[in-house]
């Protein structure tokens, strides 16, 4: 396998994926009424890791963090903004891609959750639009190659300067031998609609497309000469603007920095904790309820602002599966568990419930869903663990059916007097909150009985004991005190012991049944190929074309299709 | 990578996919009325490569050709089956799946090639079943482990002896570290419509499920005590025979063997012929027009039996790419050509079309299907030139929209007295011959707009030169003589330096635009995902499962989660 020990850059002992537009180094983000500009102006010496720079405009997981951030922020922060111009700070380039130099020398793990993170980020794009109201336009004043079109691929304009240099290109596979793998050829082909063969060819030729062409063939919206580039991108905001549904009226609500402990084998947030037990590779995740009534209105959920018990808890859960992810390699599982008041969860539910046509109830709502599914697509084994004293209700109930499996307690824990445990449904668990593949976990769980879906939609509000939830079907298997503490160690050992990889691609396989959609081909289809070529020597390996593009010496590859 | 290079058995040069009853090592085909008994009793000293045995029912890629084998004679040459009972020949055992020496011991390509095949017959017995109307009944009499069961899974209805030792299983995780991939993961949560927790336990223990749990999670329809086994298989298949549509009166075509000459760098059949250019790392498929207008009724076409074009071409095609697929590893492209009289191609479809509710006719278009799916999941660039002489018309201009890419001339040649080449459609273009994922090959090319769809509907029959097919978007490029050979070779070249894994991956998610069906998930998520693990050291590194399975040594896992 390639790839050596990188060192993060400036003495960090872990990738952070917390920052704010005073810390960015890559990118600016400048709001002029409805109008957003992010602009990508890469530092060169700016990269995570030590080791190479980020010439061109081209990006590593660093960069990508900072565009996270300006994306969620546009959201949160910004609601009076309707359209998003991203473009390029640098002169006749607009993106180079991922870094080379950073893949080449990047471990297998690496490439493979920087891949994942670029992916839900460029997702994140396409919802914002979709589901916000701000809409993306970009601006291609140069050269976007490979990462650089795949980041212009997830917005919903592009505008590309007609000046006989500027253009796209997917030269991945002539020049690199790996994929336009970030969404690249998935959305050329299912979002634009090119034509699947003029897609081989634009997906072989390392020069790209420009001018006329690229408009026939779908790769850009439209084209325009330098002296009216300007022109044509204010025409097109102005349109987007007025046609945009974002009724974000007020002030919007600062992403306040988390509070947030990292210590050895811990992580604590305010609301949620992390406890990783190195010896058996499990991290417990325990997710505090709330501990006062949600506001009274509208004006209460706003002047609490980001310490909204909802908001505050996705953030914090957020970070902590990102740091899980890609800090702590060797983790093998996920345990989730809660606790506190169940009906002060559910009170939140309905007030997400009843307040869910405004504009930061929506975003919210919108949020959580994108934490459950950066849950879904991370590879660790998922239990949720139903204890007496835990809350899994409404929206944290999410976190038993995402779950591989999940073990629920039938009565009491001997000399615990706290009553057996209870999980509750709420209008959380029927719609809002839909996985990749366009399917709510209740769906996903019940295929083969549809009709289980309104016998458990019967039950909203209900606190159901163990008996109730097996019987319902929510929960794998309920076990009573005498056998739990057995079962449970039983199975963390067993599961611990299999290989990473075979549950990586069986976890990937069962987790999400039934219907593809763009964004689940992505993970499934495209990832998959992606990650099997980021094994294979004719990329990755000491001849091959990763190692040694820029080196002035051919990739050997061994001819072999398979 | 593991694998060395394995001996093929009996001096064999070449795997041949070419197998008949009379020669069935490994399976009994029996037929009694309108049920037929396909038994699995494999020769443990019958695999297809020396250095393993076949025990305990376990199978290699040879047991494979010969389950397609019959399923395919039970289409053609038994229109009065109904149903199928599949079943073990040995003792308190189905079958063990796939060899594990075998696969120990295999290149990752050949590994990669079983997989295909076999997924590809286990899709034919779903196919047989849903638009043969003949039905697949699987007594599981013991262990059904691994590929055994997933060969189960790809019936229509799963008997299972209710003994206390009979049970299904996929141990292919916890015993392996490789996924259930034939399938298995796939049709357990999207066929089955196991609950996804459910299918998560199933897929983790190594022992498998037996009695009224295997029932009650799915993942068998019925058990019944050794006593009643029997009974309950013979009514099972009169309820299911009595059900069946297949309506196949009257007798059989006898599937003749192929007049076929393997010769170094050629294969020549009667309609079908490949050159092999070794050096170009290209294989050139030509097909011939039928010489005599179809038969006037379907008595001639019974008459003709095996010999009828397009069931004689559809057997030479299979062959052929199945030939390439395993056998030419190093071969990088498949250039299809055709040559004869377009207007009797034409003729032939019509025929097809306007027979179709015939069992024969039926089989012979459900067949076409299958071989152009087999051409749409192999792993070579498939490239269509047509020039003049050329009969892509109908059926076989979808080997234009199979290609990755098709070029076609304008006008003619210099010094070629021939007239330009033209393409025509027929109502086989527009949909007997659907894709995995469910669409056609002109859908999947029209996704941006499909009124072009009905365009191209307008023009069947007409003769379409190069201009025209260009205008309609049926072809790639069109060139004329001044730059077909530049052009031509610069591409060939270019395409066959690159590297073959990338354009695998590349190929693969730009063949597939669109949704996703079962079939076409168990190609890419699932087939992608167990591709990546057969190159995890995890699976087949020295210290890895696969190799390590059997010697009393644990395997030695990297832990890091990926």
């Amino acid at each position: 396998m390639a790839g050596e020990d990188r060192v993060l850059s400036g003495g960090a002992k872990y990738i952070d994926f917390q920052t704010d537009p005073s810390r960015y180094r890559h990118w600016k983000l400048a709001v002029d009424g409805d109008v957003a500009t992010l602009t990508m102006d890469v530092d060169e010496n700016g990269g995570l890791f030590e080791g190479y720079q980020l010439k061109l405009n081209s990006y590593d997981l660093g960069v990508d963090i900072e565009l996270a951030d300006a994306v969620q922020r546009l959201r949160f922060e910004h609601p009076e903004v309707k359209v998003v111009v991203m473009r390029s700070g640098k002169n006749r380039v607009f993106c180079a891609g991922a870094n080379i130099r950073m893949l080449a020398g990047s471990t297998h793990a690496h490439k493979v959750n920087f891949c994942k993170f670029t992916n839900e980020t460029r997702n994140g794009l396409e919802d914002s639009s979709e589901n916000s109201g701000q809409k993306f336009i970009c601006v291609v004043n140069g050269t976007a190659a490979g990462g650089g079109y795949e980041l212009a691929l997830a917005t919903d304009h592009i505008i590309m300067a007609d000046d006989g240099s500027a253009a796209v290109a997917l030269p991945e596979v002539p020049l690199l031998a790996v994929l336009p793998g970030t969404g690249g050829l998935t959305r050329v082909v299912d979002k634009r609609k090119v034509r699947r063969d003029h897609a081989d060819y634009f997906c072989t030729i390392e020069e790209g497309i420009k001018g006329k062409r690229a408009v026939q063939w779908r790769l850009v919206d439209e084209i325009a000469p330098n002296s009216k580039l300007e022109t044509k991108v204010a025409e097109r905001a102005k349109a987007l603007a007025a046609a945009s549904p974002r009724n974000g009226a007020g002030k919007g609500v600062a992403l306040t920095p988390l509070n947030r402990k990292i210590d050895g084998d811990a992580l604590r947030y305010d609301f949620v904790t992390v406890d990783i037990d190195r010896a058996a590779r499990i991290a417990t995740i325990s997710i505090k309820a709330p501990e006062t009534a949600p506001p009274a209105d509208i004006d209460g959920m706003i002047a609490q602002g980001a310490a909204f018990w909802p908001l505050q808890v996705a953030r914090e859960l957020d970070d902590a599966i990102l740091h899980l992810r890609i800090n702590e390699l060797e983790t093998a599982m996920l345990v989730f568990k809660s606790h506190g008041d169940r009906a002060q969860v559910l009170a939140y539910d309905d007030f997400l419930e009843n307040n869910k046509a405004h504009w930061l109830v929506n975003e919210i709502r919108q949020y959580w869903k994108r934490v459950l599914k950066r849950v879904d697509v991370t590879s660790r084994t998922l239990v949720t663990l139903v204890e007496p004293g835990s809350c899994f209700a409404g929206t944290l109930a999410e976190l038993v059916f995402a779950a591989d499996r999940s073990y629920m307690l039938v009565g009491q824990k001997q000399g615990d007097n706290r009553p057996p445990p209870a999980i509750a449904l709420s209008a959380m668990n029927f719609g809002p909150y839909p996985m990749s593949h366009g399917l709510t976990r209740l769906e996903s769980r019940f295929q083969a009985d549809p009709s289980q879906i309104d016998e458990a939609k019967a039950k909203v509000g209900e606190a159901l004991d163990a008996e109730a939830a097996e019987e319902l079907g929510l929960i794998t298997f309920a076990l009573d005190d005498i056998d739990w503490d057995d079962e449970v160690r039983v199975f963390f050992e067993e599961r611990t012991s299999f290989s990473p990889d075979g549950l990586t691609g069986m976890e990937a396989n069962l987790r999400f049944v039934g219907p593809e959609t763009m964004e689940s081909k992505i993970f499934s289809r495209l990832t998959a190929w992606q990650n099997w070529i980021f094994q294979r020597p004719n990329a990755v390996g000491e001849e091959g074309a990763l190692r040694r593009y820029g080196t002035g010496v051919k990739a050997h590859y061994d001819m072999t299709r398979v």
